[in-house]
């Protein structure tokens, strides 16, 4: 296979490792050559602490990170618990608001005729609870399908919060429990700055308990939202704490029915949350330091507990995701530990963060919907009128020229995704690697292994040409809560920012 | 070193070998020999879920497992938070709710001298926050303790709890925080059964947050509270996810002060909250079913998830253990992974549970404290005056006897931890020894491991003797709770389960 042709993404690369950039972690400017090793190879980071620390913290950046997950029940079967887990939580409250209780289960027209939403529609029976189903939830979300599930939810009472289904399930559930306990706010109130202003989220909002039908986006455990705003081209969303579901139900009978090209694509989204978290800027370097608590965002920084995570999930998933594709039914044990990969991707990267190849995937999906018909990219499985490259498919197509452009920033970290992409019997191999050429090599293996579950070979082979890579970069670029995320990245100069992801859309033409 | 004199405990350990107990996982009666792999050996299991899934769940074991666990903030100098997360807490409450604010501060009388209380204190007032500080907490706390602090809560309207101190502080300030939201019911009413009722906690409990001062128990994230009952000569305790603190803040400032001999014992609590939960009886094979998910368990069995933090902790002490006994002080990357093997132990544990190594320990810290002077241990350290087997030196006393013993149940995991004290260098070594000589080897790697740390070789180091066995094993049989994770253990037939607990104190009576 001829290497890619990134003539400008080499340039570019060099220049990052050239320039002098601001080291957030000793506050000089230098250039990548300086020995900054607790901050710039944070892979081989023992202490995870800032440099200025211990004693009262000094500095701009973070000193601190916090853990914060839904309570997660993992069973094959457990789907039939929730009217229980929904009629123990009405059991806490007084007696005129257990009388006032009233549910709205979210689903998607697809979901609602399989049977994960027979079992619970009978579990809700059972336990005698009032609810209504909302099941026009759109694949891949707008803002015009959220402001319909928040104005119906609005005008309904809604007290609890049911969500069965996919990412777009539990992600427009999560918006319109926000936005039915703030009535006289609207989305973009919430949503990331600068596309929102991303008021913090300062309400307790009502229970939601989320019931995941892919094993994928990891929604169940994170206070991440997302959707598509088709005037921008892009996608984006709202991420705070406080969107957690109060509980996830994660059940492998309710992937069983799920077409293999959907579980693939939600399985390249786990591989992806997994490394981008591993290989995010490190929550010291993360500026500027909270004056509140409050304020410290999800999305920290890689450190020390979601590595635990995201190193699990990616060794999960590399084993398992082929294991889908080949038999994406009958493989029941590959489907369980998908989910549980899921979920503590979810955990991982809902504490750390993701950055370029989600941020490069929310222009890519978007404005495939916007392009003429000719260059559209139609995914097989999903609905074939419907111009979609799904989001795990778009997370992927830059995934190999992302990690080549990052392993500057930590050879050691991008050396173990390498390890665990190689194999067992392949380590002398990995061991044999010069860091400078780690990142080339984890390109290599990361195309290998998106050849191995058939994913397009590039932007190409989704309808883009290289006359669209500035349109996309500059999709890119309102994505800060991801962009501050990724390492070598200039963030203080926009122009030297956008030809850097220029850089890696060029290098992530083809393989 | 001669094999410590273990005729008993040998025939009693082959007598469970070839014992018809009734095999949990496929609900017949046969010998151990018989070909059983995914129940007996899960440390082969991949799926980890029931054989008689998928489908509707037949049986009475369990087929779910669920992972809660406290949010938690990492940093070091993060103890200053606490007032804002106060603050922030209280600002969520109705305006006469916060009028009515008062925060507990439970802490013990040699934390109350420390740098902490100050930065609590002051964290505090900074926020203009009400508070009023009990500093009487007991080392191993006592019914009568418990009771003290429970009257005061009580008498002083509070609404919100802040623990700062180790193990013993943050449960005393769980049980007050119970008892003071139900004011008619006594203790008794929660500790497990058979001790006491063991009624499940259906209320929800008002905010705690954890600020531990020991990198042990991991109490900060648990929803376990221990005490001594003096009367009955063991430990005992209330275990309920309802327990768990809101928050728990792991700042490794607070460790710095804490002499070497409590680092140690807090940091051997770690190490077996991780091989114990790692070893324990699979969640599948776990009865009762239960009839609500809100009877579930926190101690479910071994599970998936927390295998992950289980593994992690383990690694970790095993590592930083020893750098903490060699520099308790300045070795601040050692303090800091004990602070998170601690914490993510108690994640593992805290949603596991412990088994021999636990029901051991309390009534081996229990009857010391009753006996004869010159038959009594004194830890050094310690309050020279009090005698005390500190905790995690219970525990560690009967390991090597316990591990020997589980070892047939999961030839696979007990060779993954004799991997991981014996280290990279001598896994060749590791893998030459089969399967039935694996409980013996991972004997003496964890005799060396506690040799290392200068933790008193056997129970005739602390006092016991071969005469104590008895009443020792007698003391470990209320423990249900914890027995009832243990494998190989004979739990149908109490004469058989008790020779077996005789078998493995006499096992651990010297090394």
């Amino acid at each position: 296979m001829p290497p890619a042709p990134a003539s400008r993404a080499s340039i570019v690369r060099l220049m990052s490792l050239t320039a002098s950039a601001g080291c957030r972690g000793c506050g000089r400017s230098h250039s990548a050559a300086h020995a900054c090793a607790s901050t710039h190879d944070h892979g081989k980071r023992g202490l995870a602490t800032p440099v200025d620390l211990p004693g009262a913290p000094q500095g701009n950046t973070d000193y601190a990170f916090e853990m914060a997950a839904s309570t997660l029940r993992f069973g094959t079967g457990a789907t039939r618990e929730v009217g229980m887990d929904l009629r123990n939580m009405i059991n806490l409250l007084p007696a005129n608001e257990q009388a006032a209780a009233k549910i709205a289960v979210f689903t998607d027209p697809n979901v609602a005729k399989l049977p994960v939403m027979k079992t619970v529609e009978q579990a809700l029976q059972k336990e005698n609870l009032p609810f209504v189903v909302f099941d026009k939830i759109s694949v891949e979300p707008t803002e015009n399908s959220w402001i319909e599930a928040i104005d119906w939810t609005r005008g309904n009472d809604i007290t609890h919060f049911l969500a069965v289904g996919g990412g777009s399930t539990m992600d427009t559930a999560k918006a319109a429990n926000l936005l039915s306990c703030y009535p006289d706010k609207d989305m973009y109130e919430f949503i990331n700055a600068p596309v929102g202003k991303g008021t913090p989220i300062e309400k307790k909002l009502k229970p939601l308990i989320a019931v995941p039908t892919t094993a994928g986006t990891g929604s169940e455990t994170t206070g991440t939202a997302i959707l598509d705003i088709p005037s921008k081209k892009f996608k984006t969303g709202i991420a705070s704490r406080a969107l957690k579901p109060t509980l996830g139900i994660v059940d492998t009978l309710n992937t069983a029915t799920c077409p293999r090209e959907v579980a693939v694509a939600a399985g390249l989204d786990v591989l992806f949350h997994s490394l981008e978290s591993y290989t995010a800027v490190p929550y010291y370097e993360r500026t500027p330091r909270p004056d509140n608590p409050l304020k410290r965002p999800a999305y920290q920084g890689s450190n020390p507990v979601s590595d635990i995570f995201s190193k699990w999930a990616l060794e999960q998933t590399i084993k398992y995701l082929p294991r889908i594709f080949k038999d994406p039914h009958g493989d029941e044990e590959a489907r369980h530990q998908m989910l549980l990969a899921a979920s503590t991707a979810g955990i991982g990267f809902g504490n750390a963060g993701v950055h370029l190849c989600h941020a490069g995937s929310y222009p890519i999906s978007s404005l495939n919907k916007a392009r003429p018909k000719d260059k559209q990219y139609f995914h097989p499985s999903y609905s074939p009128e419907i111009p979609l490259i799904p989001h795990g498919v778009a997370v992927s197509l830059t995934a190999p020229s992302v990690f080549h452009f990052t392993a500057p920033s930590s050879p050691e970290r991008h050396r173990t995704a390498a390890e665990i992409f190689a194999g067992k019997d392949r380590l002398h191999e990995v061991a044999k690697v010069r860091d400078e050429d780690i990142g080339a090599f984890l390109r290599e293996e990361i195309q290998k292994f998106l050849d191995s579950v058939a994913v397009p070979r590039g932007l190409t082979q989704v309808g883009y040409g290289t006359s669209d890579i500035e349109i996309l970069a500059r999709g890119m670029l309102p994505q800060r809560r991801v962009l501050d995320l990724a390492p070598v990245l200039i963030k203080d100069n926009q122009t030297q920012e956008l030809e850097q992801l220029q850089g890696i859309l060029e290098g992530a033409m083809r393989w």
